[in-house]
């Protein structure tokens, strides 16, 4: 579909202009300079020639056919644009210019008139208030937008809503001295769609490594099903911005985007297999390695040296990132003592000393694309003026070629006089990085996305025994009602009819009942006020803990009708549970998502160390296993320190329950099962509550 | 001391050769390529010119006097080489041939002797096993070093113990453009060591910032004062590698197993104000700034930016790294409506937009001058091909030369055409970055250091109240009895001497004292089994809970007889406390460095989640409060969620206690008071352990 739009034969940009320091000039000055392949047609009625190539008064004016149209005029004028584009029978515009939605109503209102005479000349409108869009093809060239770097063809391909980061992202891949594919940066995005630009990505076969930047989605489900399409087929390396309340805020105030996404992004990238980066560099660095090496088939590493500090800062930065140092088998270390120096090092990390030469560097890294328990190579390689340097680079590129596990480098030299062995390294695609960190850093992305990868998510679970018309018809109650926060017969009712454990529970409206109920579930029990008007009931005495007898249960009841007036008052009567361990399930709607729900242990666990994992649905068998062992605590539900371990299973398929509960029933705006008491055999809900 | 070290007049290589791939011969070529100012004399025997330069067959050949001596011939031949330098009156040597203490005895007994040789003949040795220094002065340009990095002359001077870690950070001081005044890498250090050069740094005027990379100190205590002194009068910035690395500590208290390795070196770089980082780039990307710019006076930043994304990016990395996003006042507010284009956002972030203009640079970077609540200025810069950037920058470059809050810049664009932008901002000395997250960090480093550099520490208060006398009878006891865990009635009685508060007790030898104890204590008593033999003594079944009566005690010392027989065993009678919140303070030996403290709340906050925090001895009021406030639980210590708080000035004291205790009692090896129970009003200390 968008074939067109990053292939275009000609390109018009109307809006063209002499003036140097006009995005009209600089676009046309772009489009030359980067040796566009097809003819270039200023636009305007007021020049003969724009940088020395002939201007046409209109569209209609150009000889030949046009594919591709760059407005750049004030945004008022953009829908005779437009019109003038359907005539000349255009099919892709790019809308440079500002002044739209961004702005407030009165552009609001210009985009949508452009949209409206757009869709009705069969035109796809990229933009508007955006840069545009590059193709380093060598038979196109096609450098339409009117940013500042010219790309080396490549197979990284770049599409983002911010033009500024977009534009790191482009300058960054170029500093890396690796080429770029396509470029896309579709600001206010009214027609054209960042889920559009992956699908077509998706199908291009140069791009091997897609790298993504979102402030927000206008569509959520629309991009999750394209973003799980493309992964599937290709890395896609995925960032956005705003992940602090603080920079949620800035993202509203300067792009008017969608606010509060922040942990829903990552959960869509996380479920369509988009791996998360939250450093721009670090991004861009991972690109360069996915272009070229194979992706690790696990998460031990060898590493080979020529020297100390460096292999110490990548052995600490590789286990922050959870990979493994992998000891070397015998065989291997036998191989390296005959073969390396006698003073080196045979253990993991290989340390075949700062005089090594070519030999050497080729016997340890046979020994390890050898080792059985070895994933990936990360090579410490500070060039000595004392060495080869060249035959060595020569011995990496041969190994790198074979592609048998991925190599990463922490090349440590002055490029400009090491000139040689850089490019003999770059030719044998090995990925390069100054720092040790950040050579770590890729690798352990690597691995993670072998294990997004690799991952057997599986499919959400439908519960049969669900009672369907039991809880619609408390919802439609509750709905007639006008209640937001349903009271907590209602509550267990629903907890009961989607299969989730509650404890055993009475409803009454006196002393007596209470008596008869406490007596009927069996001693302890606690009493709850039950009334829409006691909203926090244990800060008011709303809720006893632990009553033994029937005397117990009557003066409890007939403090609260004293304390909160008898009218409307009824008694909630529940099992008193003895102690085990808390845990939080909660489920809260995301527009145009579906629901987040979220798992915690009980406590200050929660709300101190806000140590909770959350997903969206649908969530299947093996996310909710993931939620619970994700949870930094996770050790607690397995038993830690004498304490016994609870039920994981039951845990697991209440998450599965309330994920069903919530998208079958999506009036619910917030759920929280807390606390849920669990035991070694058994789990039970002691309090929930539900808004609709 | 060091002078002729880094200022030599004159340099001989023993070992310089015409072999291209020699050490000797790049020594050397390096001297001669960065046009060393003196006469250069290779000594070599079978050559009568090295590289054009002529050479001495022994040093007592050369005509002149020689400040400096390379010596890069197999290390057997050192020894006999110092005597030579000595019988020249050579003052300072540096030795890099490997082959010394790095491969073992052998070479350890030969670097003894050239210590050994080199103090009879009055010469200082830098290295063995080392690069050498380099003095990027114009008048010397001494480049006495075999690695590849040509410096251009500036304030940061590096010392790094690792000749591969220096090298990066020299090529990324390079890379980023900025210049360097001294290096240093020693190697095996057996002589010139670390602190002496850190002192020398120090006193040196022209440097503004030191770079250190450590990887263990020979002398702690000497580093210490070093760094002390030095980090008084200048920044330092200081990493160490080895932070994961396993064991090496077999302690079995909690201290033991929670410090780990290379965290001590962490804590003395903090207690020295030493600015500590885990990151190589990030290290010289700070240097860079803390070269040109003053140290913000606290954590609230104004932004400006031309664009979105990355100024997201920007506030997202300031904010996680504990920055303010300070809100602007309604003056300056005013002023920015007045004067940036209408559709400019004036709050903080103050959006410029991308065409603004100089002018407009201009006003926003005033105003945040003017401001009262900013503290420093970031600048996201993204150079638009349609504005006037030379204009822009020489607006930012006039109003960091006036010094008034330090600004730091995410620049973007691509440097080899925007050259003329590029270098008025390096003039300007405003540091700029590739990355909205690298400059960020930057200016929450120098955010950091000004707390570091502000802060009282104070000077230790030393308890007078304490008991010196019986705590030395009670370890001379022990040490006579060759018991290495106290018995509890001992730590018990030791506590008392330093003023530790006790939960009341008493020993026992039978029922009938343990009941006559309790009932003089009061009940409920706890009853702990008080034998050597017992180690874990609550596995298996030596302290009983809350005992409420006589007849209690006598039932629980009775069964404890049986279980573990009558001999030798005595009863530990202890007031059971009510529940309360449950604290550890910890201390464990450090060689030559005294002892580290920790601190944490008890149970599984401590075991699962490691909120603990750590000082290295003697303790100040200042450092045990921040001991308190720096774990990630400390809500709790304040009240949290309706529990009450806790006494922390008697929390505070008791660190300071157990500090001078260590420190008056250097034997004890480690100590473990835990749990402290402490209340609202009063603490007590509950179980404790030590080891000698």
């Amino acid at each position: 579909m968008l074939y067109k739009l990053f292939h275009p034969k000609s390109v018009a940009i109307i809006g063209a202009s002499q003036k140097a320091l006009s995005i009209g000039n600089v676009i046309t000055k772009n489009l030359l300079k980067y040796q566009f392949k097809g003819p270039i047609y200023p636009i305007n009625p007021k020049a003969d020639e724009i940088l020395g190539v002939k201007a046409f008064p209109s569209l209609m004016e150009v000889p030949g056919d046009i594919d591709l149209v760059h407005i750049s005029i004030p945004a008022k004028f953009t829908p005779d644009a437009i019109d003038e584009c359907g005539q000349k029978g255009v099919k892709f515009v790019i809308i440079n210019s500002a002044g739209f939605k961004e702005i407030g109503k009165e552009g609001e209102a210009i985009e949508q008139e452009v949209v409206a005479r757009a869709k009705k000349h069969g035109i796809r409108v990229f933009g508007p208030n955006c840069q545009g869009i590059i193709n380093s093809d060598p038979e196109y060239k096609a450098y339409c937008d009117f940013t500042f770097t010219y790309p080396e063809p490549g197979h990284v391909s770049i599409v983002a809503q911010s033009g500024g980061v977009g534009a790191i992202y482009m300058q960054c891949i170029h500093d890396l001295g690796i080429g770029m594919r396509f470029y896309a940066s579709n600001g206010n995005a009214c027609d054209i769609s960042i889920p559009e630009i992956l699908r077509y990505y998706g199908e291009d076969e140069k791009t091997r490594v897609i790298i993504l930047y979102a402030e927000g989605f206008a569509n959520p489900g629309e991009f999750m099903d394209a973003a799980k399409e493309v992964a599937a087929k290709k890395p896609i390396l995925g960032m956005r911005a705003g992940r602090t309340e603080e920079g949620a805020k800035a993202a509203v105030s300067h792009t008017g985007g969608l606010a509060g996404v922040g942990l829903s992004t990552e959960l869509i990238f996380k479920k369509t297999g988009i791996l998360t980066f939250r450093d721009v560099e670090e991004m861009c660095q991972a690109a360069m390695a996915f272009a070229t090496q194979p992706v690790p088939k696990g998460n031990r590493v060898g590493l080979i040296t020529d020297t100390g500090g460096p292999a110490i800062i990548a052995t600490d930065e590789l286990v922050d990132n959870g990979l493994k140092i992998a000891p070397l088998s015998d065989k291997g270390k036998g191989i390296l003592r005959e073969k390396l120096y006698p003073e080196a090092a045979i253990n993991n990390p290989v340390d075949v000393l700062a005089t090594a030469m070519a030999p050497h560097y080729r016997a340890a890294l046979d020994v390890l694309m050898d080792e059985e328990n070895i994933d990936s190579v990360y090579i410490t390689f500070v060039t000595p003026p004392f060495v080869d340097t060249e035959s060595v680079a020569k011995e990496m590129a041969e190994v790198s070629k074979q592609k048998r596990k991925p190599i990463v480098c922490n090349y440590i030299t002055d490029k400009p006089q090491w000139t040689g062995t850089t490019a003999i390294l770059k030719e044998g695609g090995i990925p390069c990085y100054d720092f040790p960190e950040k050579a770590a850093k890729v690798l352990a992305a690597m691995t993670d996305y072998n294990k997004i990868r690799s991952r057997k998510l599986g499919k959400p679970v439908k519960f049969k025994d669900v009672d369907a018309s039991k809880t619609a018809s408390i919802l439609q109650k509750a709905k007639e009602t006008g209640r937001e926060i349903l009271p907590a017969a209602d509550v267990y009712d629903l907890l009961n009819a989607y299969g989730i454990p509650v404890a055993g529970w009475k409803i009454a409206h006196n002393a007596d009942e209470a008596q008869k109920a406490a007596a009927e579930i069996g001693f302890p029990v606690v009493i709850k006020a039950d009334s829409e008007k006691i909203v926090h009931k244990s800060d008011v005495g709303g809720v006893v803990l632990n009553l033994i007898n029937g005397e117990a249960v009557k003066v409890t009841v007939e403090t609260m009708q004293k304390k909160f007036g008898e009218q409307g008052l009824r008694f909630f009567i529940q099992k008193y549970l003895p102690a085990g361990t808390e845990v939080i399930v909660g489920a809260i709607e995301e527009k145009g998502l579906g629901h987040m729900i979220m798992f915690g242990l009980g406590g200050v666990l929660v709300e101190l160390f806000k140590d909770v994992s959350f997903e969206i649905t649908p969530i299947t068998q093996f996310e909710a296993e993931e939620m619970l062992t994700s949870i930094k605590s996770s050790a607690l539900l397995s038993g830690f320190r004498g304490k016994a371990g609870v039920n994981r299973a039951k845990l697991i398929e209440i998450i599965q329950r309330v994920s069903q509960f919530v998208m079958e029933n999506p009036r619910i705006k917030e759920m929280d099962l807390n606390p849920i008491i669990a035991y070694e055999d058994k789990v039970y809900v002691v309090d929930a509550r539900i808004k609709i």
